[in-house]
This record gives structure tokens, C-alpha cells and sequence, in this order.
């Protein structure tokens, strides 16, 4: 499956500037996707899946720290010609933006944008809550901030390029905005309590999306901006955590991103704005 | 309606002390409701309301400078010895625990919190994003501040003294916190976009209360958490977006605000973590 990289990175930005900026209906052959939060758990995943299921495809793999990104690098010497690493950090909007001056000048188009970046703990700073006395003011903000501002960020400043992507060279009818959110955003899902900050984070989330799914729709916009929960998944995120997940019930990140990509790739017009889980079954509100 | 005031402030500070800490069953009568965010709109007709339908019964109305707030000002010289105004600033949360000291050595215990404050424009600082291209990291945050984050640390302050349930001088058999939700909060209802951070902050403070409500039932404290639409009112916060409202369909604070008590006077165990519009009927989330 690994193709050899035929190209320098050099060479092939030149290549792909040539081709886009020649004539404005010609694409690349399979597409471009960019994969928001690319260096580790679910993120990177799509990414090796992107890059291995098919011959073609361009995927634009961001993380805060490529350098560090050990596991992205792997897969560039591999996939050299078709993985492109940016630096990205979402709390920090001018890294967006410059990500975007970058995709429009390499490609000017995205067909797929995934934000897979989120928070849940962090040692000795953030803990998801066990009680509303627990519930602290920086906790709400910074997952606030990570969770559900950087997404949306991310897809202001690349709603140009997915206008212009669509579903070409893709089997879509649609460009696609996956957003990674979790079944414990879903306010009439909570039947247990806790985790007060990931939660209203997600939710939000899923508000936010839906709003900006609304507008897509009314400017007849060929983008569908859908929700995705992944299951509980053997990542760094979830690993404080799966103690009291029933045996079978924690998927390998493989499994999962082979059902998420499996949604993506069947995402239509009608599917802009919805919130969906692992196994494809809608999840309410 | 207007009673007279019996005592000042202090002698009746120092009775009230003297009737609650002497035995514990003793309440003070008609119970004790807190109005937080009442310095004008919808949390001033709050307070006017809970001074003037019954000759009993103490308000603990809080905003952030009591000494501009005029109105309260008033109400206080006709209600001195029922009406307790204190300074709270929910982007402080040190305001919000000297409010709950004060509530602790004043009366020990609440029957109602209601949670008014909110935020939707600021001149020249915040306005409703119309599009997506105008969302800001600014606004988001600062409205997650207030209308999410201010209502929860609220609630958590208060939480210990609203465990003493309905209480005498109340017909109900649950404490009630009432958050002043919005209907643009509900993502399933969301069919028009726009106004991304207020839409998201109140689905967020949804999300919240919902998840506090699980706690209270799992613990059976007597409580019952619920959000509430009120309906377009005629405040100050919709005033710059009251031109689309169809007639008859801008409410008055006094309706608004009679038909939110009428739904707080009949809140049962049940009714705990529901989300409700002015006339009584249920919103999804």
C-alpha cells in the first residue's frame, strides 16, 4: 500500500501550484484533506488511513509541534509527496491562519477538513470534574477554549477553500467539516453527571457546528459540517480513564477511524449538521 | 401590596440570625429566594414580583455596583427588611463566595436561585455574529464567561444552603434553581444560525445545569434544577434586535416574568434538569 514518494516537497509544491493556479476547475487527483490535531490518538490515524487506503490524496496533517510529531514524520518519509505537516495550535488563531495561507498557496482547495484535536486531562492541571464542588472557572475556559473555539476558528478561516473543493475528486457530492465530538456533549444523553467541562466543551461544540451547518445550507455552500463520536478509543485521551469501560466496548483507534472514515465517505447534502456516532446511528441533542 | 418596613436592616439582620441559629427548624417565613443579575430587565421583575405577590418572604437580589442600581435602590425603600441587596460580579468568582458568607450568616439557607445575568451585545465590544466569518475568539469567550460559567460558580456557592429543600413559606417540595436560558440554546430548534456565542453559551449553560441536576437527584438533595425561556422580552439586552419580532410576540417584563414564577411556584422533584419556555411547555435541547 506504502506508495514511494516520486517527488521532492519542493518540486511537487511547485507541481501542484502550477496545475491549480493553470485552470481553476482542474484538482488534484484524490482530493486534499486536512486532519486538525494530526500528532497523536485518533488524529493521527486518520492520517495513516488517509494516506493508505488510497494511491492518491493529499492530506495536510496539523499538530502544535511538528518537530516533535515523531509519529507524522514516520509517515512523511513514506508518503513524502502526498503528507504535507503544518504547525497549528488552536489556542492560537494567527497559527490558523497562517495553515491557511499555506493551503491556498499549495493546493487552493480542501476537500475534507477533520478537526480531531481535543482535551480532556492533563496532569496536575485539568481533571474532568466528580462534583459540581470541584467545578473551577480555569477548567471550564481552557477546555472551552481547546474544545469548542478552536474548531470553529479552524473552520472560518478554511471555509474559502472547502467553497471551492466540494466533492471533486472525491465520491462526495459534498466537501466534508468532521468534527470529532463525543456522546457525552449530548444533553439528553447525560444520564451520569460529571465531567462538567468536557462536556459543556462538546456541547457547545455541537451547537456551534450546527449553527455554522445552517448557514453552508442557506448559502447553497457544497460543504456538510457533521459531528462524529468515535466510542471509547485506546488513545492517550481515554487512558486515565477506561477502567470502567466494559470489556469490548474500548475500540482500537483502527476500528473506529474505519467507521468514522466510513461516514465521511458516505456524507451527503442531507447529512450537514447532524451528530453522528461510531456505528453511524444518529445521537439526539 | 407594599408593606411597611417593621425594622432596619440591623435589628432585623440580628432577629433573623438570632430565629435561624436558636433551632434549626425554625425558617423564616415565606422562605428566602436569591435574584442574581437584578439590577434591571428580567431579574429586577424578579425581585419586584417576589417582594410584591406576598407579604412574606426575603430576596437576596445581587448585581455587580449596587449603588448605580436605581431600581433596586427603590424597591429597597419600600421593602428594607425583606430586601437584602448585595455586590456580585460573576466573572469574580470572589464576589460570588463573599455573596454566600453573607447568605450563610443572614438567613443559612435559599429556596430559590434564580439566575438572570446574562450577556448578549456590548457596544463596540460584542455584537451577534451574523456569519461565520465574524466569529471571534474574544466574544466567544466572553460570553461562555457569563451566561455559562458565572451561572454554575453561582450555583456551586449557593448549593450547600439550597439543600434545605422547599421549606416553609414555600408551597413547593424542592429548593428550585432557575437559570434564564434561551430558546436559540436549543440545537435541534436552531434553524436560523447566526448569533454563534450567545446560541453557544446557553447550550453550554444547558448542558451544565443538566449535569448538576443528575448530581442533585443521584444525592436526593431537594432541589430541582431547570432552564428557562422567557420569551422575546422588552429589555434592555433585546432591544437592539426587537425590530424582526412579530407583534405580539415582544413581551412585557411583567408577563414574562409572571408566567417564569408561575412555572417556579409549580416545580416538582420531576421537573429537575428540564428545560422550559415561558408558557410551560418543554424545549428539546
Amino acid at each position: 500500500m506504502v506508495k514511494a514518494a516520486l517527488f521532492s516537497h519542493y518540486i511537487m509544491r511547485t507541481m501542484v501550484k502550477r496545475v491549480f493556479f493553470s485552470t481553476s476547475a482542474t484538482k488534484l487527483e484524490g482530493g486534499v484533506s486536512m486532519v486538525q490535531g494530526a500528532s497523536r490518538g485518533i488524529g493521527l490515524e486518520f492520517v495513516r488511513q488517509l494516506l493508505h487506503r488510497k494511491e492518491t490524496g493529499h492530506v495536510v496533517a496539523t499538530c502544535r509541534d511538528p518537530d516533535s510529531a515523531t509519529d507524522l514524520q514516520k509517515l512523511k518519509k513514506d508518503f513524502d509527496s502526498r503528507l504535507n505537516i503544518l504547525p497549528l495550535d488552536v489556542t492560537n488563531e494567527s497559527t490558523i491562519e497562517e495553515a491557511a495561507t499555506t493551503i491556498r498557496d499549495t493546493y487552493g482547495y480542501l476537500n475534507l477538513l477533520i478537526n480531531a484535536s481535543g482535551i480532556l486531562s492533563i496532569p496536575n492541571l485539568l481533571q474532568p470534574e466528580t462534583t459540581l464542588s470541584k467545578v473551577e472557572k480555569s477548567s471550564l475556559l481552557l477546555t472551552y477554549e481547546v474544545n469548542a473555539i478552536g474548531p470553529i476558528l479552524v473552520v472560518k478561516h478554511m471555509w474559502p477553500f472547502l467553497k471551492v473543493g466540494g466533492g471533486t475528486g472525491t465520491e462526495r457530492e459534498v466537501a466534508v467539516v468532521a468534527n470529532l465530538s463525543a456522546r457525552v456533549g449530548s444533553i439528553r444523553d447525560n444520564g451520569l453527571g460529571g465531567w462538567h467541562s468536557y462536556r459543556a466543551s462538546k456541547t457547545a461544540l455541537n451547537q456551534l457546528m450546527k449553527t455554522i451547518s445552517v448557514e453552508f445550507a442557506r448559502k447553497k455552500d457544497p460543504i456538510s459540517c457533521i459531528l462524529l463520536h468515535p466510542g471509547t478509543v485506546d488513545t492517550d485521551l481515554s487512558k486515565p480513564f477506561q477502567r470502567n469501560v466494559p470489556p469490548g466496548k474500548l475500540f482500537t483507534r483502527e476500528f473506529s477511524v474505519q467507521k468514522l472514515l466510513n461516514i465521511i465517505d458516505n456524507t451527503k447534502k442531507i447529512d450537514n449538521g447532524k451528530f453522528f456516532a461510531w456505528d453511524s446511528t444518529e445521537i439526539p441533542w
